[in-house]
Formats: C-alpha cells, structure tokens, sequence
C-alpha cells in the first residue's frame, strides 16, 4: 500500500447517534426516523474561530471516505484528488467533513438497518426520503461537530442537489455553495433512466418485495443493470469511443454473446465492483430523492442582506446533468440578486468530470476556495 | 376498424421456404442454416419489365409488416405513413417488398425455430449471424419474386444497414440505396447501451441458458429492460421533455417506487406491448449482429461504371445514430466516387424520426423516389 505524500494519510469512519428512536428525526414526508446513525470522516483541523468548516456532500454511490486511505485499502477516498494538504481543498488550511447519506448503505441508518419496531431490517418500510432530509442529518452533524456556519457545502452531482437545498433552506448557516454537475429538476430522461434501473432491481427474483436479506438472497442482477446502465451516462460518448473503442478485449474478436469488446468488459468489471459495496434498497431510495428534487418550485427566494456566495460548475460533455441544468440554477439564483459564479469547464469525460483531475477545473476551485478563506464565514 | 383511405388497404404476410436443409444457406461466418423460412408482403405491382420494385429493409424490432393492415389489427404497418397511394412509396407506381429478418421472430426462421437436427428449438444454438447473411436471404426472396435488379433498396437504423450491405456486395442488383438513421459502426457507447440489455436478458433467471420455450416460461424482466432502455435511446431528451416533462401519471404525485410521473408509464406500456410481440432470443441475435458490422472494414470499394447512387438521411436530435455515424458513411461513398445526396434533417423527435411524418423527411424522401423511378433500374 502507498499513497500519495499530498494524502492526508490515514483516516478512520467514525459513526455518531444524531437522532434516537425517541427523539426522531422529523422528515419531510411528516415521517420520523430514529435512531438516525451517521458515519463521516473528518480532514484537517477546525481553526480556533471554527469558520474554516467545509461540508462534502456525495453523490449517489459515494461514502464519508472522500479523502486519505483506509488501512488496507487498494485506494484513498473518492475525492482524494480535491482534499488533502497542497490540494484545491487544502487541509492544512480547511476542515473538511463528509457523511454518508441516510438511506444509504455505507454506515449512516438506512433501509437495510433494523427497524426498532419490528427488530428486522426497514426493507421497503423505512421511509421515502427527500434531499431536505440529508440537509436536516447533515446539519446535526456540523452542530455534533461545534460548527454554527459552514464556510462551505459543496458537493458534485446529488451532492450539488444538497449544497443547494442547504443554501436556500439555511442562508444563515452557509457562506459558501459549490454546485458541481448537478441539477435543480430531473428531466424526463433523467428520471426514465433511473426508473429503468430501479425496475430491473424490483423485478429482480431475489428483490422479494425487499426483504432480500432475511432470505440470505439478493437482486444482484438487477443491481448489476442499473449500474451499468448508470455508467453509460456518467461518460460522454467521445469518452467511450476515446477510452474503448471497438477494440476486442482479449487482442483478437471471439464473437458470441460473451464479453468480446473492450467496453463490455469494463461495464462487467463496474457492476461486479459494485455489488461488493453497495445495496439496492438503497439504490432505490437514492435515485428516488432526485427525481423528486425541485427546490425552485418549493422554495421562495426571499431578497437576503448577507446571501449565499454561489460557484456553479457544468462540463461541457456532461449529458447526464449538462450545462443546462447548471443554466438553470444560476438564472433562479441569480433571479433573486444572489452572487453567483458560474463555469463550463471544457472536459472530454462527460459527467465523471467532476471526480477527476481537470486543470482547468482544480484551478477554479482553488481559487475559490482561496477567496471564500479570504471572505470568511 | 378503420384505415386511412390512402393506404394499401388489407394485406397478409405470407411465407416462403428460401432454403431447405438440403441445399442450406451458407452464413458469412461460414456455418449453414436450413430450412431458412421468410414471412413477406408485397404492395403495388411489379411492373412489366420489372423495373419498379423497392426493397424494405426493417430494423431490430420490426417485421414484414411495413404498410396496409391485417384483418383484425388496431393499427396499421410499421411504414404505412410512408407506403401506400400517393405517399413517398407511391404503391401505384412502385412494387414495393417487404421481409422479416432471420433470426427474427415474425415469420421468418430463428433462434426459436425448430431445429431440424434435434427436433427441439436452436436456442442459443442458432448460428450467429451478420447483416450479410440478411442481405443473402433478402436476395433470395427476391429471386423467388422474379426481380432482377431492384429500383431501390430502403432501409432505416439497421435497415440502413443492409441497404449499405447490399449495394457494395452487389451493386448490379441495386440500383438506389436509401439509408436513413444508419451506422456503418458502432461506438463503444453503443456497443454498451445493447451490451446492457442482453446482460438484462441473459441473467433473467427465466432465460435458463436460452432453453426457456421448452420450459414454458419467458425471461420477460429482461426483455423489458432491454425494451426501456432502447426507448430512452430511440427519443432526444428534449423530445421526452416535450412529451412528458415531469407530469404526474394520474393527475397528481404518489411519491414512492410505484409508476407516478408519465415517463415512467410510458416506458412500462412500451415494454407492455414488446413481451407480446418480441422474443428474447430473437433480441440477443439481432443486436449482436450490429455491434459487429462493420462494412468500410470489411470491403473494399471498387470504382464502378454504374454506382449505385445513395440517400443517406440523418436527423439533427439523432443521438443513437448522430448525424456523424451518417457523414462516415458518406464520406467513405464519396471517397469511391459513387453519388451521395446527404441530407441531414431537422426534427425534434431523436431516432424515431425515420418512423414518423416529417415533412421535409417525407418530401425529400418523395422527390428521390420519383427521381429514381425517372433514372430507372
């Protein structure tokens, strides 16, 4: 194992009760959720005036592991790249924090938890979820943490939807959004993609009406499609041409219904990685909060005296969350006299852009995480 | 029942035996087929010298079934719009033929055709096949019809495909080729759209290594993925908001994993309708064959005294076969010096366009066929 000397090095997930089965979280449905467990990671250290606090919000199948490795780990945190001293996020300046996700699988209490009334996993029980909740969790954990202001949120793709939901919900408790690859409102294709993976999950055999895990089964089919499917849009199709090609995988053509080309192989290689660290109940109630997602409709933009500073940022390739849906959340924003940065940065990669090192794109960051420093909370 | 008065009113499919086990088709990948059984319909009369007759080629989920209708039926052929007195295919001046692809499941012989040998359907024991063994099977049947050389070869998406086939395997029996919304290769991106649906199919656990009829059950969650996805490909995203945006399927939102907005609905009915007309096996044949066609490869092309001139039509919102697969195309015609008219049109519908009435589409479409009909065979 090695890793980088810019890493922040080792880190750990630690795990805290924000919300207990008598104290419940309120979500936005009305439903109450307790106990709310949240697991997160934390990266540098929080300044004496604690205004140096940079919340990480992660999108779909992400974790709290954004940045550092694990001990035995193959690879550091998914936003390695960003945070870590040096970095566009830099942690000898910063103290950055990211969760996982409720309703997910990877330490925070989601549908595959126990539910306390019935001492099984929630399954298809545990509640719809709505970004507005991830808000409310998060925001208990920066007040767990001793942060009354967040300097930043930030956040790329359903992250951005969080970054922005935040911003609008809680000026006073925001300086800063960073809203990366995202988008205000799905499109009909975005939800009929996601509707697409969801339906090869619950008509899987092995979904049994989600209670797949008392039966010792699970939806692997139908977790593998939706991912493959998934990274279909998160690369442009240069991307894939760039990448893949038509080049047989194994140096000459073996036609047949096997893995022949290059590009079956790597959508084969992402399903079966994924199966290994992610559920499909949660996959499920992820992809569900997106298509949901429609803040400019559901909140008033009130004319405020000390706004959110915004940076938005699309990649010209993007066609899952393109450049239009980045247009749109800078009108809205910049309709109510909010200050609004806004970027398309050139990248051949489409969609994953926002996960790679791009210059054009750490170099903006950088700079605007150097000036919100400046400007402070 | 109703049909439009210029239709070519009611037709059958009818079906002819092309090869027998006897004296087989040879397929390009050297393997023999037989029987080899094609189902058909004709519209309009051949004429005396038999110059007039037009050639159909369907693609992936079509049939012999391009225009008139069949006693009984809600709707009329997949080309009716096109087909019939008076339309572009004017069906009083054209003889105009169309046939189900083997490896099809409408008439013609495929994979869940019986297989002589065993007495039990091929399953995935039917050979793979390429787009040249289409065109073998196509110029057979018209053979059998007592053409010579056709007027015209016509075909959109992996119809263009064997329109392309045909005329640079055998450019003294085509006079005219018509290649709308084609490829002459695939990209990676589209290698992995039908990669992901035949994974969907193959791990069906109904599929049963393609042995399902004898089993009596169908891997129809597959299919149906399959069919969803290929419908979020075959409509622009623009057209898909136009169509259905983020309306609620029943008047108002009932959030959850259930059907709620109308783009989820639409995509259910679609795949609804394809389980009962579509057969898996069928689906698996047919797109591989795509993925592997690659003609500019494969030949090469000879200067010729009389070249069979071109159609290529692409459409603007295109994004399964953008317009540049289109320009591949031409640009390897021009190189030969056959003649190409190109035209690239404007419609807000995506792939499906070449399905649709689109009036420069259509007059464009009228005024070479006319001017065809003047050059003659």
């Amino acid at each position: 194992m090695r890793h980088d000397p810019e890493s922040v090095g080792f880190v750990e997930t630690q795990q805290v009760r924000l919300f207990t089965r008598d104290e419940p979280l309120t979500l936005a449905s009305g439903r109450t959720l307790g106990p709310v467990d949240v697991a997160y990671e934390t990266y540098g250290r929080l300044n004496a005036d604690r205004s140096n606090a940079v919340m990480i919000c992660h999108a779909l199948t992400g974790d709290a592991h954004a940045a550092g490795w694990h001990v035995g780990a193959k690879g550091p945190g998914w936003w390695d790249n960003l945070i870590g001293p040096g970095k566009p996020l830099d942690t000898e300046r910063f103290f950055v924090v990211c969760a996982n996700l409720i309703g997910g699988c990877r330490g925070s209490t989601g549908p595959s938890s126990i539910d306390p009334a019935t001492g099984k996993a929630y399954g298809l029980s545990f509640p719809l979820l709505a970004i507005a909740d991830f808000v409310e969790v998060h925001r208990a954990l920066v007040r767990h943490l001793g942060i009354g202001r967040l300097l930043a949120v930030v956040g790329g793709s359903m992250g951005g939807m969080q970054a922005l939901e935040w911003s609008l919900s809680y000026p006073d408790e925001v300086a800063h959004a960073v809203i990366i690859a995202s988008s205000s409102r799905l499109t009909a294709q975005n939800i009929a993609f996601s509707a697409v993976a969801r339906r090869a999950i619950m008509d899987d055999p092995h979904f049994l009406g989600g209670d797949y895990e008392a039966a010792g089964v699970s939806p692997n089919v139908g977790l593998s499609i939706a991912r493959m499917m998934a990274h279909i849009t998160y690369l442009s199709e240069d991307a894939f041409t760039e990448k893949f090609g038509r080049s047989p995988q194994n140096g000459e053509r073996t036609p047949g219904f096997g893995i022949d080309f290059a590009v079956e192989s790597y959508l084969d290689h992402q399903a079966e990685t994924f199966l290994e660290r992610f559920d499909a109940l949660s996959y499920l109630y992820l992809t569900r909060v997106m298509d949901y997602f429609d803040p400019f409709t559901d909140h008033a933009l009130p004319r405020l005296e000390r706004p959110v500073r915004y940076l938005v940022v699309s990649f010209d390739t993007d066609w899952r969350f393109s450049t239009s849906h980045s247009r749109r959340i800078v009108r809205h924003l910049e309709g109510a006299r909010y200050p609004v940065t806004f970027r398309e940065i050139k990248s051949p990669w489409g969609h994953d852009s926002f996960l790679l090192v791009i210059d054009d794109y750490h170099a903006t960051l950088r700079a605007w995480f150097d000036r919100a420093l400046e400007v402070g909370t």
